[in-house]
């Protein structure tokens, strides 16, 4: 369930109302949504609390939902929500394009890649600072050095930035160098890491673990939502099957089902999914006319010479080809690049 | 590796070629590609057999390959086929929309979801006579008696009529009935069924099973050709993964790489794969945007009086409104309708 | 719900119920459960019907059970079922070892391999005649040819024997040469297969799919049962999973699982299920200590020889280390091999 | 490969030869095996730089090895490890069992529970103060201050403790107050937190990934080993299948298959894959028997008022009653409890 505040609910009122849905065996989360503060619980309540609710001068309404997660669902808000960053709205009527190298190498690559893609209408840079890698003795990504190296690339190129954070005690120094932080796949339960991200006031990319549920996805935003941070970004990016011809399956159906249980928007990363590139256009097609309101595409302006995932890298020029497709079938779902 | 052979070979000499690889501790299956006489064997093989089997005046060529399927793949043939049946040309310019009830059930259901869908462009009925279910309890379909109506319908709306076989002792019954034999996803390693198929002269669709993986599933392929049969059409239907919002999840990555290695046509069935109607639109979509030569799509006069998996099957009106996005990505896709 | 008979019920009143329940929508299956007919049908009735049921002067019993497995399921029969062939008990006190080749390759084969077996304590000997292979270019089987081997050399040996059966055409003439029938993992929803073994007079070995739930599993259990072959005993032998070190991932959970369900006997397959022969001693104890009734091992006379499946089959010696393990682990649960 | 240097070496001689390696382009890990220092890095090396290496007056050996785990595997020690806590010999001649509540509530839950289970002969007690969990609004657990508690009760009933650690921040405070840390299966890559485990001086047990292939497993083991915790306990807890009758698929295989490719020890959570308590008991049994070195079973005092997990909490009595099973297995495998 959960419970709408006055705007102007003085913080003393707002706190003896979180205690005393303690006291009942809750755990609330007091998050803000728009403007107005609201409360997260974990189930309806019986009608002899909710007559106590509602009697709270401060409590404007109770929106109960049988779902799991709350703040994400259309219970809440019926109608998508666009993401305002710089004079870029993901979820709206436009197909945002985030594409860029897996990893920050140098200064010379971003801005290099970055001047290839925004000829192609790109407007956000992807590129990694702290890499997650399975192995202990690969290069594990450069780091807050990179993350100077992100910022500083920016005032080149021009572009947004974004990129991956691992760990919550990065996520503050990452929030001040980059205008949208991405949680990777294997961190879709970090839990903490999450928490974090809600604290922060930067946009969330939240992809979908490799075993999740679309339920679980969409309760791992919740916990991004419950704890502050409403602008999440969702991204599909395959899960793991028993089929090895890609490195894992993309699910295009959670796209349409994402859309019906939720607000949020959501871009599909087709590079990470497959592994390999050449069937990255096939994918991106898919993915627009499925539903999808961007993708996230690695590319990278010398991809033979990429420190990793470099099967799946697009070059510039094969970009270039993809990017004029998309717009196309954007075009067909009322949307533009 | 493959062995062509001269069209006028003479039937003894064709025989001791098969008799003399059998005695090299092969199993060779003499097939036909277009006219063709074409054998294929397990693996290549060293060059001293090679000189032997090129000294043989009624062989042409040798086509090595190091894919386990041969006559399937792109090393035989590296144009699409296009399969003609009636005026319809599966894997051409045209995305190919098979449409109709899940089951049989009466003339009356099938001449009014037929001639439904006819305004809609649809020139290929689906149904089922012969129903596999989970349960022995489960309605199983109304057998040769449904073949019988199939044929009799299609005088009154004259779309061409496919329908499921199970049995390989029903092959030949349902051929003489249909224009169209499909192999459902549970029959797609029942060998002695394809073995029957490839001995059959009308075209089969191959769902892939819920847990093959691309290379089992045109190694099934193989089997309808190397048993004589090359009109095989590719049916992607989704995967069994963890994910229980649909049914199976679907797999529309298999369309590109299935595109990349084999000459045979692939169309999509949202239905079976979501389960569930409302994200067949989507789904549809996007199987065209990433390069389906056509969708087998549900659709029932009155999906709330079908017989068996209502949630999935769509009215009249609800197709209507997705033949018309279909046709607009088609158009995208350089293709028509 | 399941319908119990009287067992002088006379022919034309059964027939006479069983038109009955048509007329009622429903799709009975006339059994035998002991020497008792028995009628299943999908679901329980209303009450109204059920009052009619037992009026009916040739009906016992009514029994009822919202799981949609009937026959299989312990609301029918509560004690394990034992089943008997020849001197063997399945399902009862003893440990059954059913050992032997992939194929049938020669009579020598069978007899050198199923003498090494005696000596360890087993008592079937199984080996395939019809091969279920994923590519049409492999070995396929002797067929009938080999089934006359299996049934010569067991004049030698004195072991029972068993084999595969993969199409509804073979089984009559297979139940005439072995003790045991086996329906492989690929054809477990072969529901016309599964349907002819109802109607034959040897036990039926059932293994699970390699993407079959339990559920789904025990409904084809069903289809046999209520097709009129109560003999049946399942076989775990793996499901497909991402991971890759074992060919498929032994589900040891379900005999737990099946344990708490069914009253039918359940074995395990290791060697299909791992793919690999250095496993197998540890998953054969560990499946006997989980309560598995029995193992279906791969063992040849000389594996390395063996025209399929060769690194998964074990030698002799190496299956008498076996033999001796499992014994002990048997009678730490209370039986014996 | 692995390179052990001399333990006298010199730190700055060690330093200078890992920058030496970055400087070739790799990602060196200095760590300690026994009192050896070792250097880990991602591949062999050509013939030419081992040549230079092996000249160098603080190097001892090269192992070479093309697995891409190193200090994990039989390559570097072809003998198990035990790892020695307190009075308890975890990987040697005995069956470790660790048992206890799935959350610490408070300190009369933590004693009780631990002085039954004492009386069944387990010397370690499991309990959790951080709790990942899907949902916001969940019970997260006590914190730090379930951490006092555990180490409170602890001096009452003189058992080893053990706990999860989630976040990086956590692991110097909880090393502090428990005896074994442990990786869930949510963290298995979450590499940060691996990391800081490499520091900690206290025993980890690291749970499989629910999507975590075996290799994947083992490279998280190599990150606490490469960054010098090499006291690791594997814990296989069930992978993410389609199979709904368990929570997770129980995959006892990979104690044969790490038994092969390691010398680390490794145990199973039979509660976490069920998800059931009906069938922990089978579990427990067959977990030994194929090999494991122990087992960690969630037991709570009084099941019905767990806060977290109750369908797969044991009670004391059902406990009991495995530990006795347990025992005569064990024996069996040559081990006692």
């Amino acid at each position: 369930m959960l419970i709408t505040l006055k705007e102007e609910a003085p913080k003393k009122e707002r706190e003896a109302l979180l205690l005393w849905l303690v006291s009942c065996g809750l755990h609330p989360q007091l998050s803000q949504l728009d403007q107005m503060p609201i409360i997260g619980i974990e189930k309806n309540l019986p009608e002899e609390l909710n007559r106590e609710l509602r009697s709270n001068p401060i409590v404007v309404d109770l929106i109960e939902t049988s779902l799991p997660y709350k703040m994400v669902s259309r219970a809440v808000k019926n109608t998508p929500t666009v993401i305002q960053i710089g004079d870029v709205e993901i979820g709206g009527d436009e197909i945002t394009i985030i594409a860029g190298p897996c990893a920050i190498e140098s200064e010379e690559q971003l801005v290099q890649t970055a001047l290839g893609l925004k000829k192609n209408g790109v407007k956000i840079l992807r590129a990694s600072a702290f890499k997650p890698r399975s192995s202990p003795y690969s290069f594990q990504g450069m780091g807050v050095e990179g993350l100077k190296i992100h910022k500083r690339a920016k005032e080149k190129h021009g572009l947004l930035i974004e990129t991956e954070v691992m760990d919550p005690r990065d996520v503050a120094i990452t929030a001040e160098h980059v205008d949208i932080l991405r949680v990777g796949a294997r961190n879709m339960q970090n839990f903490e890491l999450l928490k974090e991200l809600g604290k922060c006031n930067k946009p969330v990319i939240l992809k979908r673990g490799i075993s999740a549920t679309i339920e679980e996805w969409l309760l791992s935003a919740e916990y991004i939502m419950a704890h502050g941070n409403h602008r999440v970004i969702l991204c599909e990016r395959g899960i793991r099957t028993f089929e090895t011809a890609t490195r894992s399956t993309l699910d295009l159906s959670s796209i349409a089902i994402v859309k019906q249980l939720t607000h949020l928007p959501i871009i599909v990363d087709p590079s990470h999914a497959a592994g390999r590139s050449d069937i990255i256009p096939a994918l991106s097609r898919g993915a627009i006319a499925t539903g999808a309101d961007g993708l996230l595409i690695e590319v990278h302006y010398k991809p033979k010479e990429s420190r990793c995932d470099q099967r799946q890298a697009l070059s510039l020029d094969e970009f270039h080809a993809i990017a004029t497709d998309i717009e196309k079938v954007a075009k067909v779902m009322g949307k533009k690049v």
